[in-house]
């Protein structure tokens, strides 16, 4: 399972970052916990986090099915492009939260990909 | 594992569907990203996704826990089980937030049974 | 696995624990759904559980991949740290937002480990 490990572990490293600037942002901007609002750069630096979270929670599944009842080594390669479409959806939200889409939905359509492949994989097998 | 495999399948295709939901009442009610507030409709639906984020933590946990250590088909039913407790609780709460109790309480139960079973059956393997 | 297995049990009931309390918080300082603000004692509490699915989506994955890769009682040992830390970062920020940081600093820590030993013990595997 090397490549599907990998991917986890590029997901949740990228992850990892994205928590990390949010608690630097609370800082730069001002917004004291428990308090999520009030400026909207740091809205959208904790926007970033949150969708991850929210994006997570269906790719770890479908990737871990994908890669037990398809294939290792596709999963890894599949898992590695949904972390390049997280930091380009990232990367486009902290500049500008209008740029958010492609990265977004290439996140969304590499999950369902993922699920509905490792599903099928799964009542196949 | 056919079984949980169709459960987890059933509850994040339920989850991508409430997903949607929320890009298409972004535009529906106006709301930009990365505001998340400003219109009750758009705020319930919004909570509809964000709630079930916050059970499927805990559900798919227990769920594979309980198909792997006491039995796939039963963990297989209590996971469709709790799909359909989460459609319910949809449902209920796009229409009204006062609704949203019996979905909610089920979808609960159901994880906790999970929970508890699945961990029974690991420490008895 | 029963050491992954009572960490990952441990982690939940937190978890569970934490949600219950906003149900609670609710009613106790009238926020009605879908709102998630209006009360700073409530927003402590919910932010709680909420920091906690955050932590979970990380800490799960990384507490199998050691459990699974390197060792299940070490797994199952820094998992109960885990648990531990984040009942600590709970109760310091319902009494003072500001307390939190120590536990919070604690659950990264602990799931870094553990996600760095983990995908390690999978790639030497």
């Amino acid at each position: 399972m090397r490549f599907t490990v990998l991917a986890t572990f590029s997901a949740l490293v990228a992850y990892a970052w994205f928590m990390i600037k949010v608690g630097r942002a609370r800082r730069q901007f001002g917004i004291e916990a428990p308090r999520i609002t009030g400026d909207e750069a740091f809205e959208r630096i904790f926007r970033v986090q949150q969708n991850t979270v929210e994006q997570l929670v269906l790719f770890l599944p479908a990737l871990w099915l994908f890669g037990v009842y398809v294939s290792d080594p596709v999963a890894g390669i599949l898992g590695l492009c949904w972390t390049g479409a997280r930091v380009l959806y990232a990367t486009e939200y902290y500049a500008d939260a209008k740029r958010r889409g492609p990265g977004a939905a290439l996140t969304i359509l590499l999950a369902l990909v993922l699920l509905i492949g490792g599903t099928a994989g799964a009542l196949l097998h």
